[in-house]
This record gives structure tokens, sequence and C-alpha cells, in this order.
């Protein structure tokens, strides 16, 4: 196509989109039925109160349906501020906190105080794809960190990658797609290394709220300095179950949120109302019920390693909060591992090569070797069920 | 503060959130409330109807919660597709149709297919502050097509405006702000101009269900290669009063929208999912209420015309769909008269300053002497209010 922003044509499709289109062309038969557990995306609606009190706001409150705030509903700002002070320690004010349409929008955001076409900021590998496409779409060089077995970026590694045009460094913990859980050190020692060469820190914590550890993963926020260097991002879609309606966070300085400001008001104008008053339901009402869905996500991820544990030939990387990766065993590509198993095995992960860097790019070739399992999606039988298929597969080749 | 994207902070602050803070800041009193005229928002919720139809859909159908198709739910794009072609002529296909966050979205993401930070656009003054905001945020300058009293721009004045980095010309019609709508053989002119470049002509119609020629406003969709050359884009939001559901659409070529698609993905994921399932009800349903609702509109146009007609001090350049766009009397830039009116005669109107370019920028100081009225968020009391009001500081000054 002529007349064409060269950036997003270097951009890849987007993988769940592809992903959804293997399923499509694919046939399941009623006795085994697709198991899907390519996405973080709860399988059940919000729970009951949860829709009872949306419906009755969507009746009774004409400001849910009408322009808001561009940096988000003042309520819901105050509560995630009582909140992060409440679990993180330290202080986290309303004005450090801004909500946005989702936190891929909180992402893009923060990218778009920070760097322009030519920028580069620290990835590590592998990495979450929305990420790197935003990067790709808008012309931000992606520096690939490279993470070893245990899939933990190396702070010694990143700072030989900084260079005069780095602005920041990625990272995600839990992480997607490893699934590993960040130690507190180490976020610690990339918050010292940002600060001491002036580069932003970005840490999402999507998956938070699925954490193995009780209490506070890290002490950033203790640090009553952290907004000069932290911009933390997080979601609300998979505590409540609103990924449909597109609810994230940015936390950061305020400063820089009134730089996000201009950003958000001329691409979302502001998140949806109802979407807000949901998150903010949800977190006035539905901690107890949270705090069940994280025990339950805490079994599922003790199944997964216990499952892989007894399986030498799935060398299992990471696990934990919404993801498990995994390496397979097969003689193939992980992209076309997983197409297989849709049809082979009638099962859904996404493979290693979405999340790159493919050998291609100059990776090891695990992208090519590994695949990623949203294991939080599947109940015990679900669990079950991906086992017995990867066994069958395994013993039958693909 | 330091690593800031330069092109971001040479981006202005909303000025929408500018405007709520002078409504913050002032008091009103019980027998003079604020007038607010400044936004395109419906100051009243969705029809009922709609509404009971949301909060069914919030019980009743799990996938409205769920994570989407990133370019739309494909019913909806279906309606939309049937209904263009019933409205405009031609053939719009759904494949030529995506659904977007609002049309600020839509915007984003038409200008993301096209151009990268260093290339330019043809953008006709006085301008949508969310479109200008958006090309310094991604370093696409905008180059400056100057329009006459009757705020038409001009094909010529355009073509020598173009060169090897120009990606688009950007119309609006009915216009933001200027009220006009766009004769059909002008947006002819314009979508031969862009052909022949081999640019694209991006179209916004936000305002089209309130337009006042019945039937289509233009012929472009009846040339069967269309979409090589246009970019349309459309709101929900104000037909259906779906504002804060951010629903919009974007119509172009598929292969452009594979493009839109990987950027939405990493930006937004998907619209939500109640959003589309209400804009899709109201198209299903709400035909001849939003008919009415367009009467009620095109009579508020009349008398807006007829009070400004009877006011030889206030010019009237444009007046159409949702606005107003007027010359005001008084000695002083127009910020400084938005500033006063909030203040002396509790009414808020948008000044031109907002709109460009300022006289600094190269203006011809139009943008100092102008106001613009978003008029259809009043009803006739209110019209007659605002008039009162006008009058009252016109005599005593500000």
């Amino acid at each position: 196509m002529p007349n064409l922003n060269p950036n997003l044509a270097a951009t890849i499709p987007p993988p769940v989109m592809e992903a959804r289109r293997w399923i499509a062309d694919a046939t399941f038969t009623p006795d085994r039925p697709l198991l899907n557990l390519s996405q973080a995306a709860p399988a059940d609606p919000p729970p009951a109160p949860l829709r009872q009190a949306m419906a009755d706001i969507v009746m009774t409150d004409p400001a849910a349906h009408m322009y808001g705030d561009v940096l988000g509903l003042p309520a819901l700002r105050d509560r995630v501020a009582a909140d992060w002070t409440r679990d993180y320690g330290g202080t986290v004010r309303a004005d450090q906190v801004a909500i946005t349409s989702g936190c891929n929008q909180a992402f893009a955001a923060a990218i778009a105080t920070l760097a322009r076409d030519g920028d580069n900021v620290i990835l590590p590998v592998p990495y979450y794809f929305n990420h790197k496409m935003w990067l790709d779409t808008v012309g931000v060089d992606a520096r690939i960190l490279d993470t070893g077995d245990d899939l933990l970026p190396d702070p010694s590694a990143a700072a030989a990658l900084i260079d005069d045009r780095t602005r920041a460094i990625i990272l995600i913990s839990p992480n997607n797609p490893g699934g590993v859980e960040y130690p507190a050190d180490l976020m610690a020692a990339f918050r010292d290394l940002a600060r001491t060469r002036g580069i932003a820190l970005i840490l999402d914590e999507t998956y938070r709220d699925f954490h193995a550890v009780d209490g506070a993963p890290h002490a950033l926020f203790t640090d009553p300095d952290w907004d000069d260097t932290l911009i933390q991002l997080y979601s609300f879609s998979k505590a409540y179950r609103l990924t449909g309606h597109r609810v994230g966070a940015i936390l950061a300085a305020p400063s820089r949120l009134r730089e996000v400001e201009k950003w958000l008001d001329s691409v979302a104008i502001c998140p949806t109302g109802l979407g807000q008053r949901a998150a903010l339901w949800g977190m006035e009402n539905l901690g107890d019920w949270l705090a069940g869905e994280r025990r339950e996500i805490l079994r599922r991820r003790t199944a997964i390693a216990d499952g892989f544990a007894d399986r030498a030939d799935w060398p299992l990387l990471g696990c934990g909060a919404y993801f498990a990766y995994v390496m397979h065993p097969f003689d193939l590509p992980s992209d076309r591992v997983a197409r297989a198993l849709v049809d082979r095995a009638a099962l859904l992960l996404l493979p290693g090569t979405m999340f790159g860097p493919l050998r291609s790019d100059g990776g090891s070739g695990r992208a090519e070797r590994s695949l990623r399992i949203a294991f939080a999606n599947a109940d015990a039988d679900g669990i079950a069920t991906l086992f017995n298929r990867l066994d069958e597969v395994a013993e039958s080749g693909l």
C-alpha cells in the first residue's frame, strides 16, 4: 500500500487476532472442545453483585454516560491512592494516579511522555508483544535485554545497553509472558540503575493481585522520591473481570501526568464512565472475593508446577500469576507447534515466537522452543485436560 | 521535567480541561446558574429504552464484559456498512469499517497509518484542537490552510501547501469548530486533489447525523474506488448520547484497516463491549428518535442564526450541526473574553484561541476575535438565556 507509515508497516499484526484465526479455521468436536489458554482473559463475566451494581449505575447515574475528566474519575483515583498506600507502604497521592482505557494504553501513554522516534528503551525478553508492537509503531528502538533460564533480567547487563537516547527500562512483574515474579531487591536494583542514569523505570504490575507473596511485592513506593524514576502500570481487568470495559491505571509524578493528560485527551478523551465506576465498586466491595480468586489461582499455579515437575521433556522456566512459560519437546518452531496443537489437541497456547526475539533477530532460539500457557483461565479439570492433551501429542508426535 | 518527549512537551494542555478549571474556580448563584456551551456533549444520558437495553446486556450477555475483536464487534461493522450503503449510495463493505474507542482515536489511528515524525498534513483553520494536539504529539507538522469569512477551505490553496512529505488533507463536515457544512462539490474537489497527489483525504463526519441537508451530504462513497483515497471518521457519541462509552468508527481500505488493527491492539485492545452493543442497539431501534433529535437541533440552529442576524456586533461565520462560530465585539483576546464570560455572565463558551492559529503563529487574528458556541446542548430557553447574557455583557462591557 502506498502512503503508509513505515514504522507501522514494520509492526507485526496482533498475535491474539492471529490465534483467533487459527481457531476459526479449525473444527472441534463436542467430546473434545477447544481448551483456550491463549489470552489473560477471565473466562467468566464479573461476579453477579458487580453486574447488578453496573446495571443500577446504567439506569440511575447520568454521569456514567457522559464525558469525564481526562485523567479519570476523582473517586477512583482517590481509592487507588489509598489502597496503594495501604498495600505498598510509603505514600501514593491521588495526583500521582491517572486512570486509562486499559493497561496497554497506560504503557503507550508512559512511552509518549518519554520517547520519540529514534529514542530507545530497554526491554527484557521474552517481552509482552503489545509492548514491542507499540514501540515499533512509534519508532522507539527496543534494546533487547537477554534473560537466563530463570527469566530474570540482570541490571548490569541492562546498564551496558544504555546510551544517551535511552529513555526507560521496562519491567513486568509478575511477568507476562514468563510468569516469573521478580524479587524485590532486583526491582530496587533496576530502580537504582534507572535513577543513576536519569531514565525512567516502567513497572507493569497488571498481575499484582495474583502474586504468590503476601504483602507488598516490592518496597519501591516507600521511597519518598519514588516518582522521580518509577512509572507503575496497573489493570483492573483481571481482578474484577472487566477486560471488555478497558480500565487501567498509571502512577507517576504529577508533572508527568500533566503530559499524560494531553496525550490521553487526544487519543481517548476519557476512560469509560461505567468501567471506572465498576472498578471503584469492585475495590470497595470485592476485597474478600478477590482474595478467594487469588487463592484459587495460586492452587492452579501449584497444579501447573507439579504437573510439569513430572514431565522432564517440558522444562518449566516460569510460573506465576496468570502464566506458565515452558519449553516444548518438539523438533519444530513454536509457532508451528502452537498451530498443530489447535488441530491435533484442541488446545490453544501462544508460541514463544510471539514474545521474541526470534533467532533471526539475534535471539538464542528460546522463542522457537517455548510456549506461553495462560493457566489461570483453567480450573482443575481444565488443567488436567491440558496435561492429558500434552501427553498425547508428546507420545504421538506432532 | 527531564526525560520528556519534546513533541509532547510542545503540545498544549487539553482545552476542555482548562475550561473545566475556569468553572471550578467560579461561583454561580441559583438565580443565575452556569450555561455550559463549551463541549459537544449531550446534556442528558441516553434515552430510557437504550439505558434499559444496556442494563439488560450487562446482566445477560457475558461477552459484553470480555475482550472482543480489535477492529470491533462484527455485527456493528455489518450494520454500519449497511446503513452507510443506504445513506450515501455506492457500496460500503464491513471489511472497510472498524470500530474505535471514540472518534479522536479514529483520527489518531488514521494518522498512525499515514505519517511519522517529520511528515506533514494539511489542516484547515479554525481546527479541532484535539486534531492539532495529536499531530503535535506525534511530531507531524500541521500545515495551516487558511479559510475566508465563510470558513470554507480552498483546494487550490491546499495544493500549494503539498510537498513530498505531505500525507493527508484533514476535513471536518459539518465542521468543528466552525459549524459550516462543506458543499458536496468542495469535498469532491479535495478528494480529487488528494488522489492526484497520492495522499489521503481524512473526512471527519462526527456530526453527520445533524446535517441540515436531507439525504447524502456528499457523493464520495459512490466512487467504487473511494477507499484508495478517502478515510472517513464517525462518532456514535452524539447521535445516541454515548459520549462516556467511547465508540467511534473509521472507514477505509481493508489493507489500511489491517494497519489500524496493529495500532489499536497496542493502544486499546478493543472498544468496550457494552458501548459497541449500545451503539448497535441505537442503530437498530432509535432511527425515529434520532430523526426527532435532528429536527430539534435544526430548530436550535435556526434560533441561533436568527438571534445573531439581529446582532450586528456579533458576526456569525458558521452555524450548523452542533456549533456556531461567531466574532465577539470586545477589545480583548478571545481567551480573556471567554474567561470573563464565566465570571460575568455565568456562560461557558470556548475561545477561538483554542482553535488557532494565534496571531503569534502566523494567524490573521481571527482566533483572538472569535468564540465557539456548542449550541446544540441548549434548548429554546437556554438559547434565549444565551442571547440575554451576551446582550448584557455587550452593553455593560467586560
